[in-house]
């Protein structure tokens, strides 16, 4: 039996000082990022990615070349699960020719947990859970308010949106949470989510955002919600999106985050996109810096070869 | 606001000077291929391929690689402007992430140009917009000119097919007349285009192959037309296409081009292919030199890393 | 005209000397895994699959990346091959832009062996070719068995299943009785194949597992045969399925192999595919320097660069 690897299934299961420890080795990539160590030349990295993505794709793969990591590139279309096998059966396959650590991004939101009980030989790295957990973005956005402020604890970080179908919102409280930050949600009535009110603070949407010192929106699904709701965009944009006049209403120490991808109209006005305190292109670079902490633990963490 | 960044949009916007200076580095490149510099090692592209494509991108990714460069493959079908993402956001992206230049393929004309005029952070290679234009392509065929006479100043360059669909032949127009070659056209009536006839002038099937020292031939997009014209593609390639007795009318100098993917059987006839006047092979060849020259361009404009 | 290369079609057209060449670097590069000498980084190679693939995509692709080729990597799915072009063009691109072998799999059989009659400028390795040849999987497959007795000749192997549809049978049967084994084969009467009845004699289920050294199973492609013979996987896996009663048949020393992707519960029973005389996963794993044996074998030949 071999010895169960150190996955990274959310935020939910990290101590503060693990994830300290990523925040630190990001800060050093960032930093060091022309020097190019590609520290792991001889080693294999697969990305599974059973859903459509560009950016976080984009962000491992960029963040494991830097790393000098040989990559594995699957999608959906193109692969043998149509033939019916197993997800153990397939990552076991990725151990047996050389593949260490398996990045996966999965409609089901069970999937990964669930692999993760079994000894495929590989470390998991959890890039999308359907609505469930993406803690590299958790960690992602920790990282950003960190360099804003310098520390978390004792913020408010307003969480503003489609509680319901995010799978951002669960993995940013525990990590906020951690780090000492009181995390409050806000935003339409039909989209408020019991369990995750459980944990947190539900306050309205002006209060929210005239208090916070971090407002973070979330992407809407409106094609998942009744129309008869909102009438569209626009009305969700008046009422619970960031339009100048909301922006305007925020602390003048405060930053407008989103995980990204926008919907530039809806939850986010294109006057407000690229504020300078907006850090929404921010956060997707320092995705790299996080994504390579986060590799580099596994590989470490694994024994050297 | 960001420096503008030399854009590769189309050879319409590039100097004789310019040029000359890209077949000179391809010169350089196709003479030293055995060395293979990895000059790029800690820089990033990525491909952007909204349409399929084997032979244009296979051949940027060839001299990529040869360039050392970190590659991002995207095709539409895995990403995540199927998520309605603007193409800015997308491009904007990649520009946080460490990508430095794009190569994109588009089936919209316009979207290139248009996203030229924003600050995207990205030096953007156009790799065939629509039927407006192919820069790339041109110069591979301004270097297979080059490569074959010597010079290109007073040849005769007879382009000829399906001018109303072709994003090759406006780019070749440009390139050629800069360097002092006279273009003209010929094909069917209903493949002629008024708007390239400003530039150009149309001569008849038999004039255009007799009197040129270059013969290059269009991809007939067949399904594009009525089938009533030509009674399907035999007819097509007796009064316009490429068989051995219209090759054997040809200047005893003259060469045969063609951009490829080839219709063999429509605009020509499997026994020309590969004969040793015809370029054909040569050109794909020449791609690759050309389009490091390109890139190399874009990463030395944008200063050293 | 240039050379004829030393394509890999089948195990067929492959002398003893030949596959015991392959068998002792195979195992060269498993003993000297962690060195990877990179020997061919100037030099490229095109993956082109035409079905679906996972384990015999990413196992060339780490065996490549092992030996430091640049990879390019074409599925149908975003080719060019929509463009009607003929496959010997495709492949003649190919070695235009600097790919010098290609590796292909392709639904029809008899695609690569008519490849291989026309001069394309590239090496070509079958990669699965119908139901007619898998080469690699058979090397590999022969590798796991040398690696296991030492030798191979006098070994009795059963292979068990669906004879009719396994594009590994053929490959399998050649590479075998090369070296000395006996070969027998079984399964449902309706899975049978006069053709390979011609090579190999066909015994009942229990002989087969009673009396061998190595039983082989093959998939099951249930979806191909009619539903009334078995009724269903169960009834298939209670006849002619590993179950542990079966398992516990076999001789003490036999071992077991399966091809992959498995159908567990149909052609195997969850209980027997990680037993320690199953093999399964050790053929993936050596999968890796065999197909490292076939590269090597291929850029060899065709001189330095």
């Amino acid at each position: 039996m071999m010895k169960p690897y150190q996955h990274l299934l959310d935020t939910e299961f990290l101590s503060k000082e693990e994830m300290q420890g990523l925040l630190n080795r990001a800060r050093f990539f960032e930093e060091h990022h022309e020097e190019n160590a590609k520290t792991f030349q001889n080693r294999f990295v697969a990305n599974l990615f059973f859903e459509p993505s560009t950016r976080t794709r984009f962000s491992f793969e960029v963040a494991e070349k830097r790393l000098g990591l040989n990559i594995l590139n699957f999608s959906e279309e193109v692969s043998s699960t149509t033939k019916g096998e197993t997800m153990y059966d397939t990552v076991k396959l990725l151990s047996s020719i050389g593949v260490e650590a398996v990045v996966m991004r999965h409609r089901n939101e069970k999937c990964i947990a669930e692999l993760a009980k079994q000894d495929t030989g590989c470390t998991l790295i959890n890039a999308g859970a359907g609505s469930w957990a993406h803690p590299t973005q958790a960690l992602l956005d920790l990282y950003t308010i960190w360099q804003q402020f310098g520390e978390v604890s004792g913020l408010r970080v307003a969480i503003i949106g489609d509680l319901k179908h995010s799978r951002v919102v669960r993995s940013n409280i525990w990590a906020l949470q951690k780090f000492g930050a009181e995390v409050v949600v806000s935003g339409p009535p039909m989209m408020r989510d019991a369990e995750i009110e459980k944990h947190v603070r539900y306050v309205e949407f002006e209060e929210a955002i005239r208090s916070s010192d971090v407002v973070m929106l979330l992407r809407v699904q409106l094609e998942r919600h009744e129309q008869s709701l909102f009438e569209g965009a626009e009305a969700y944009l008046q009422s619970y999106g960031m339009t100048q006049s909301h922006f305007d209403q925020m602390q003048p120490h405060a930053i407008l985050m989103h995980p990204a991808p926008m919907n530039r109209g809806v939850e986010i006005a294109d006057e407000v996109v690229e504020h300078p305190r907006s850090k929404i292109f921010t956060q997707m670079h320092n995705g790299v810096w996080i994504r390579m902490a986060v590799l580099e633990r596994a590989y470490l963490e694994r024994g050297g070869h």
